[in-house]
């Protein structure tokens, strides 16, 4: 039925779908929907505490038995500057002013913690099938102790080099991130952006470098994109932007609306966070980006950001909104996360024996 | 055979393969090589004058009764503009210095003629079977003539809006240009480079948005890359690339080596002529670009660049010189463009098997 079958098997599903996971777009929720259905649904970790990763991970498996994926970001945390911090506020002093806010507040907390002691002490306790990482991986005391659950480790690849090493690092699968990705960026071993490789180009370069299967992300957003990535090489596709079209994403009105706008107009940008990611474009990246020097380290940036995106919001615009897309977005289609995941493979499997 | 034999039955070929045109890097050699294979060969004119041309074709003509392609640049012709020059001289001045090269010496004519009325009375009377456009399509008064010759039409799209415009305009096939396309972007109904669309995610958009036949172009050099751009939905693949490393390739040797580092190592540019275009990264792209806002319009900056190059390329150096390569350059191969041809066509052949 699936031409290649080293997914299926590494992860013990069914379908070679990976749900790609999108911190503050997706909880248990969407997993559920997407392991129910035969995919690998993901719960990402990054902007969640100790205890809302256990609770989501029980309803993850009060409502299902399949494997899911937790993921963690795993930056170096940043250190403040503040010169850097101060340059940053000076850049956006202007919208401060626009909208009436006090550029002098105090401004809100915004760590992204990375994948440390504690959160490698909560995968030892849930023992989640799966561990996925972005940015690389975590140090090798970490990384072993991951390893030591059970856990079947993957990470993402936005060049060869970094798909070799991340499967000389022991890698089970390595993650081919295209540039037509949305959200951040997965790389870790440059900052170039203007190098980064598109996901044809990339996945089977990446499928020839590496032992491990590759999974085909950035660009993916119905059947004849997973059909793609099969001949290409990869064994699987992760998917993020159609499944921000369900009921199940945690996406705002804002957000959604921008998603039917996506069409030829997403950038990669760094004023959001700090560190490159795809959004649909937007005032602030337009006017400030989409990549700022004064950016500060991520994911710093966002603070400053987080006033001038709350007083906006607050009257229906996203000036100042990250709107993560794909350069895809104009291919989702509006259904819940368990009929897309059907939807998919049926579609894929269709486009495969068409193309005899 | 082929699932999709639209552009097939368009051009009257045997092989969904379209040799890009690449102005300075194939003559007619190649053009035969492909087109007698059973693909589409095509013959770049943007650096040729009539005589050229005309001499070209006819060795053609003499070799293969197959059919073939002239291509032709449709920019507007750039207005020079003094200050902008002495900017960019400015900005070079110190790789003057470095080489002992009179700053202030006139600078080479490095015309590229758009298609103008000389370039169609050409096509009228050489009547090529198909003449593919770069950066758009040529007046409607000169597009008719070229129509009434009985000449398929082809043009480059790197957005949905592109192709939606070329396909309004009567163009028999649409180029989806991915950006991991070598050379110029074909881009024409805007200059922002930050929201192009990598060839996974385009291909289909376009497909879904014309009704003609979808060439994809971008990262295709293998038979992993014609499957995928066929399940994608597009008729057919342009492949450039991967012809670079033919011996009909008439690149110097210092860009043949270029081509053997460029994986992870190619980003658009506007250094070398004006217009953003994929080279593998050197000395000029990082130190200057590679984007140089300082940049004179296309073509307008090579000239400053040419004293430049030419005295670095006599010491084995390509710190200047144009190193056009797509982001696949990886998978090339080096054989014959013949012989690349059927190798290209039996891969993607037996990879579209392979998937069933």
């Amino acid at each position: 039925m699936w031409p290649d079958r080293r997914l299926l098997e590494l992860l013990g599903i069914d379908v070679p779908i990976v749900q790609a996971p999108m911190a503050g777009a997706n909880r248990s929720e969407m997993a559920i929907a997407v392991s129910n259905a035969g995919g690998l649904g993901s719960i990402p970790c990054a902007l969640l505490d100790t205890d809302a990763i256990e609770s989501e991970c029980a309803q993850f498996r009060a409502q299902s038995s399949r494997p899911f994926n937790l993921n963690f970001f795993c930056h170096a945390p940043p250190v403040a500057d503040a010169a850097v911090d101060a340059d940053w506020r000076a850049t956006l002093a202007s919208y401060y002013a626009e909208l009436g806010l006090d550029a002098s507040a105090p401004l809100p907390n915004v760590d992204r913690a990375p994948f440390d002691d504690a959160a490698c002490a909560l995968v030892e306790r849930l023992r989640p099938p799966v561990v996925s990482f972005h940015f690389g991986l975590p140090d090798p005391e970490l990384l072993a102790r991951v390893r030591a659950t059970g856990a079947t480790i993957l990470s993402s690849a936005t060049s060869v080099a970094e798909a070799r090493w991340l499967a000389a690092r022991g890698c089970n699968a390595v993650i081919a991130q295209g540039a037509e990705a949305g959200g951040h960026r997965g790389m870790f071993l440059g900052t170039d952006i203007s190098t980064q490789a598109g996901t044809l180009a990339l996945v089977p370069q990446i499928a020839d470098a590496v032992d491990v299967p590759v999974i085909a992300a950035g660009g993916i957003a119905d059947g004849r994109g997973i059909a793609a990535a099969l001949a290409l090489g990869a064994s699987g596709a992760q998917i993020g932007t159609a499944y921000l079209f369900t009921p199940e994403a945690t996406i705002s009105r804002l957000h959604r609306r921008a998603l039917d706008e996506a069409a030829d107009n997403t950038a990669l940008t760094n004023v959001f966070t700090g560190r490159p990611a795809r959004s649909v474009v937007n005032r602030i990246m337009r006017e400030v980006g989409p990549l700022a020097g004064a950016a500060p380290a991520f994911p710093l940036a966002a603070a400053a950001l987080m006033p001038l995106r709350a007083a906006t919001e607050r009257h229906d615009r996203s000036d100042f909104t990250s709107l993560w897309s794909g350069q895809a977005a104009a291919l989702g289609r509006n259904m819940g996360a368990a009929q897309l995941t059907n939807l998919l493979a049926r579609e894929a499997l269709e486009r495969l024996e068409s193309l005899r």
